[in-house]
């Protein structure tokens, strides 16, 4: 694998969140485990103080850097290199406070700028609370929309795919952050032909593999059992797996969902393809808690994010797990080098 | 953990299928893994011709002996016990045929019979095929609702309840054998009441648990997300939580089921309760692939299974993995001495 030959741009995430504190738990560990180097966007003296606060707990000096991305990557062996947003971010840890918004946006279209502009070779996202974003006046849905839209300068809105990946499994759910009545509404063929053709292409552009194997899961139990536990399988799934293989994509299923994610069947694929957000995320969480990553397909640009909330319980504490963050870093940065 | 009074009564289960190969193997590992007695309920000639095919796969002599339940325990060290119920079953394996239905059904009436005048200690069922009993005119929507109706000897049919049992996690889904769009119409709060009821029940009275801790999955992606992901949680799941909690049962939730089932969140309960089939067998497949036992809550007795099929395509070889069986005649050893 490859080093990527430029830093990973990470975004601050809610500044009241643990995202300060996983990047800093982050950079204390690059030697040990050899991470790839990366520039946080935000406001330095909001990370100094942070830095300040947790030093005592996590036993190490914590020396920041505030530079160019030009200079991150040099910058990245002795000290914490920040790339100043111009926001300012006052608020405490676990104590959110709309006046920060404007620095945690700031940090994302910076990032996606920096990206497209080739300044850096993916975007890493700390996370954010859209509620506190929503009282500042944001509109999106979430952060996804929100970079799909950043992405889409030409006037056209990509379809942002989101993908839970860890070394042990894969998995992209179709339908998402809906309730499962609507998740039924929200099926179509057409939806999962776009989504598995996103899938398919990435994994070969994006993951280096060359004829990707793709294992698409059945709605109902037991994948309906010929049409006796429910009708999708036939009429919405099988359709689009008929399309997929006329496009010569190596598209399984539909798969009985209950059976697809034992050690011995993840084997035969590099991806699942599952029907709705439990279906995918039960799996992945039940193999892979502490490192899945977070990777949004689809962008013209390469994303990733650990796969956890804000955790304002434990902000500021020294207490956060940058487990899935490092996971996040490394993956991006083995997809930039795939990508170049 | 003390030895049952009484042998295990293991049905034939489908007579083409599977059944008599991990009946035999499992007995051939009895003292290795110190198998509790069982006997077979089913046609001598059949189990002799099996064991005459298996004798060279599986490198043992297998000795069969016919006595009565009362001497099965003796016969056990030496010899497979076989329970004739004078039905003759003659299909080959792999070669279902109708005309061996009725040996598979006297075998489950028998088994029932025996454990409820006191000759066995548990019912343990090879698996059946419902298609090929479903041509020799059986009604029944499958095992578990043959078993219930052959339990309500007084005119009250009771409520199977199905929980999947491995070491590592146990799961009841409150819906089952239905499509997700049927599944979201069967759920009520009525339903989830009166499966918890059977499951905190027979958690303390055959599975010694003093105070079981049941946690309750939500139907929706983050069990609904305060309702802007949907209203189940709010309108079916809590109203059932409360009156649960009212009875005295320590049931939490509902709880966001993609973070349930990783090992730190299975320490905390005992069992957990979802809505719908591929909720609880996702998980439990995930993590308990061979030695998951189907376990039937709610009867006058103890049941277990394999959790597996016929698998035809093998039947015969040797090549089938006797651990659920195993597993599941392990379960019912150590119920019924929970309940002595």
């Amino acid at each position: 694998m490859a080093a990527p030959a430029k830093p990973l741009a990470l975004t601050l995430g809610e500044p009241a969140g643990i995202g300060p504190d996983i990047t800093i738990a982050a950079w204390l560990r690059r030697r040990e485990l050899g991470l790839p180097a990366f520039y946080l966007l935000g406001d330095e003296a909001l990370i100094a103080q942070r830095a300040k606060e947790l030093a005592k707990t996590l036993g190490a000096e914590i020396r920041i850097a505030t530079v160019s991305p030009g200079d991150a990557e040099t910058a990245f062996a002795d000290a914490l290199p920040v790339v100043a947003t111009g926001e300012r971010a006052t608020a405490a840890p676990g104590k959110p406070d709309a006046s920060s918004a404007p620095a945690a946006l700031a940090s994302i279209r910076q990032a996606v700028s920096d990206v497209r502009a080739g300044r850096a070779s993916a975007v890493v996202t700390n996370p954010i609370a859209k509620s506190v974003l929503y009282r500042a006046g944001f509109r999106h849905p979430g952060h996804t929309e929100f970079l799909a839209e950043l992405a889409s300068l030409d006037g056209h809105l990509p379809q942002p795919v989101m993908m839970l990946w860890s070394p042990r499994l894969a998995v992209v759910p179709v339908t998402i952050h809906v309730s499962l009545r609507e998740a039924l509404t929200q099926l179509t063929s057409e939806l999962i032909v776009s989504t598995v053709r996103i899938v398919a292409t990435e994994l070969t552009s994006r993951f280096g593999i060359a004829r990707p194997r793709i294992a698409i899961s059945g709605l109902n139990p037991h994948a309906g059992e010929d049409g006796s536990l429910g009708h999708e399988e036939q009429t919405v799934i099988a359709p689009a797996l008929k399309v997929l293989r006329n496009d010569g994509i190596d598209a399984r299923g539909p798969l009985p969902a209950d059976t697809m994610f034992h050690e011995a069947a993840r084997n035969t694929y590099d991806c699942a393809v599952c029907m709705y957000h439990d279906q995918a995320l039960i799996p992945i969480k039940t193999v892979a808690f502490d490192d899945a990553v977070n990777v949004t397909l689809g962008l013209p640009f390469i994303r990733t994010s650990p796969d956890h909330g804000t955790a304002f319980d434990i902000a500021g504490t020294g207490k956060a797990n940058p487990a899935s963050l490092i996971a996040a870093l490394k993956l991006a940065s083995r997809m930039a080098a795939a990508n170049s």
